[in-house]
C-alpha cells in the first residue's frame, strides 16, 4: 500500500502541508503499520507521536524511526490500541492520524478501533486525520463483463457471459472502472463526521433513492466509492472515485446478474435500495445487498431532473411558483 | 484470461490466418475450457474438432458450441485428456490445440497431457498449436523494490525494502516489469519442440551463463519469460517479454536478496546457475532457484562481449585470426 501512490500523497499533503496543525503538538498514529505517517507528523513538526502497531510491523516501525533520526519524537508501542494506556499524568493527544479505511471504507476496515481511540484520547478539539468520509453510489456500465462476449473473436459467449455475471452478483467486486463507464456522477449514500460519528451508527446503513441518469447507456451495475477528507486550511480529498487516479482500493462493483440490452437514454430514472450491514460472524466485514426497485412506484426526489411525466410537470409547477 | 488480448489474438491469428492447415482435418483441443479454441479450429474450416474438458467448464463449452451452431463439427467430451478414447476406427488426430502454459511457461501448466494426448492421438505428420517454446532469463533492475524505498516522501525504509526483498526472495514473483528495467535482452534458458520433447525432460532444467550486461545499470533480479510458436507459413508468436503487450502470464522475478546499490556498466559480465525442478509433492509446480556466481571463477562463453581482459583478449585474438 505505500505504492499506493494517491494514498500516500493525500497523507503527505494532509500533514506536510499543515504543519501549523501540527507544530508542537501529541499525535497518536493507530495502526501504524510502519510507522511512515508516525514520520511524517514527526517532520511536520509534532512534539510526541505514539505509533500503535499491533502486528509485527512494530518492530520494522521502530527500525524506521530510528534510520530518520526520529526516536526522540515517535514512541513505537506494539499493541492494539484497545489495550494502550497514556503514561501516568500524561496529556491526551492533539491529532488522531489513522488509516483505517477498507473497501468500499468500511469492509474489512478498522475504524471502530480509530474510534474506540478518539473516545479514550482525543482532547475535546483535537482533530482527526482524516476527518469526514463520504461514500458515493452511482449505476454504471459494465461492457467488459457484458458486450465484449456477445462477440469474442468471431465467437458468441452470451450463455458463459451470463453464468459468470451470476456468479459475480453474488458478492461485490473490487475493481478499477473507466469514468465513461458511469452514468451518473454518483449520489452520497452516507456521509460521516468522523468527529461524532458513535460506533453504533456503523452497525447498518441503509440508503434508497431514484436516481436519473446523466449520459445514455445500459444499466448493468452499480459503483460504489469513497471520498476521505483531511482537516486544514489547504484541506486535502483522498479520492477513489473512477474518475479519480487509480488507488488499491478501486472501487466496489456490484453486478446486475440479468442481461440489460436496453440502451437507457439520458435522464432515465433508476430507483434502487442499499443495504450495508456487519456481517454477524466477523464484524470488521460487511454483507452488502444492492435492490433494484420500480422507478413507477418509488417516491422520487423533489424536484426530480428525470423524465417520467409526474417529475417533468412537478419542475414545471415549481418553476412557476418560482416566477 | 478471455480477456488477454495478446493470448486470444495470438491463437485467432495462429488458427484463423492459417485456414489451409486447418480445412477438413481433424482436431483435438486438449483442455478446451469454454470451447473458444474449437470453436476458432471448426471457423477456420476444420471436419471434426473433439473439445476435451475435464471441468465444469464443459457444459459451458457444449452451449457455446450450440450457440454457435458448431455442433455438427465440435464435440465436447468431458473428462481428461488421460481418459478419453477415439471412437472405433476413428482416425487419429491432425493437429492438437491447446493453451496449457502456465507462469513461467511450465508452473502450473499442463503440459504433460497435452504430451501424452500427442503420443496417443496425433498422427505422425500432425502438427501441435503451439508447436516451440522458449523460456528467457535476463538480469534486470527492480526499482520499485529498491530505489523506491531509500525516499518515500521523505522517509527513509530502506530496512523495510530489505525486509520485503528477504521475503520475496524466497518465492518467485509474477509481475510486470518495465522494459527498460532488463539490463540484457534475455538468453534462451530453455527451448522445445513439442513435436519430440518427452515428460522426462521436464523433470528439471538446468542453466549457467555468463551474461554481459548491454545496459548499465543496478543488478537487483532476474527476470524470466517465454515465448511460444505456432505452425504455418503465416506464423504467430505469442511472447509474454516484458518488451511485449502485457499478458496474464506477466514475468517471473527473482529478487536479490542483497541491496546492490553499485552501478553495474555496459558489458559487465554477470554469472548465475537456474534450475527447475518438479515439485515432488505436486509435479504440476515446480520449485525455482537462481544462484549468482563469481563471473572470475566461471567459465565464458566464447566469444564473450563483456568487459573483462581475458575475453576482450580472445576477442581480439578471435579477430585477428579471422583476418
Amino acid at each position: 500500500m505505500l505504492k499506493d501512490r494517491p494514498r500516500q500523497e493525500a497523507y503527505y499533503n494532509a500533514i506536510l502541508r499543515n504543519r501549523e496543525l501540527f507544530k508542537d503538538k501529541i499525535v497518536l498514529d493507530v495502526g501504524a503499520g510502519t510507522g511512515i505517517l508516525s514520520a511524517f507528523c514527526a517532520n511536520a513538526g509534532a512534539r510526541l507521536v505514539y505509533a500503535i502497531e499491533a502486528s509485527n510491523l512494530a518492530a520494522i516501525a521502530v527500525e524506521l524511526i530510528h534510520d530518520n533520526n526520529l526516536t526522540s519524537i515517535v514512541k513505537v508501542i506494539k499493541c492494539k490500541v484497545e489495550e494502550f494506556e497514556l503514561p501516568t499524568n500524561a496529556e491526551k493527544v492533539d491529532i488522531i492520524v489513522s488509516e483505517w479505511m477498507g473497501f468500499y471504507l468500511l469492509h474489512e476496515g478498522m475504524l471502530d478501533s480509530v474510534l474506540f481511540a478518539r473516545d479514550k484520547f482525543l482532547k475535546p478539539d483535537g482533530l482527526m486525520f482524516p476527518t469526514e468520509c463520504t461514500i458515493f453510489v452511482a449505476p454504471c456500465s459494465l461492457p467488459s463483463l457484458f458486450d465484449y462476449y456477445s462477440n469474442v473473436d468471431g465467437v458468441k459467449m452470451d450463455k458463459f457471459a451470463r453464468k459468470l455475471r451470476l456468479q459475480k452478483s453474488t458478492r461485490p467486486e473490487i475493481t478499477q472502472l473507466k469514468p465513461n463507464d458511469l452514468l451518473h456522477e454518483g449520489v452520497v449514500f452516507h456521509w460521516m463526521n468522523l468527529m461524532d460519528v458513535s460506533v453504533d451508527e456503523l452497525a447498518e446503513i441503509q440508503f434508497k433513492e431514484v436516481v436519473a441518469i446523466q449520459k445514455a447507456g445500459k444499466h448493468q451495475g452499480f459503483c460504489i466509492w469513497f471520498d476521505v477528507l483531511f482537516p486544514g486550511d489547504d484541506s486535502v480529498v483522498l479520492s477513489t472515485s473512477p474518475l479519480s487516479p487509480e488507488t488499491h482500493w478501486k472501487q466496489c462493483v456490484v453486478v446486475l446478474p440479468e442481461d440489460s440490452c436496453e440502451n437507457l437514454e439520458e435522464k432515465s430514472p433508476i430507483a434502487f435500495q442499499i443495504n450495508m450491514k456487519r456481517n454477524p460472524n466477523d464484524v470488521r466485514k460487511y454483507n452488502l445487498e444492492v435492490e433494484l426497485l420500480d422507478a413507477n412506484l418509488e417516491e422520487h426526489p423533489v424536484p426530480c431532473p428525470c423524465h417520467m411525466t409526474k417529475c417533468i410537470l412537478t419542475e414545471a409547477h415549481l418553476k412557476m411558483m418560482d416566477t
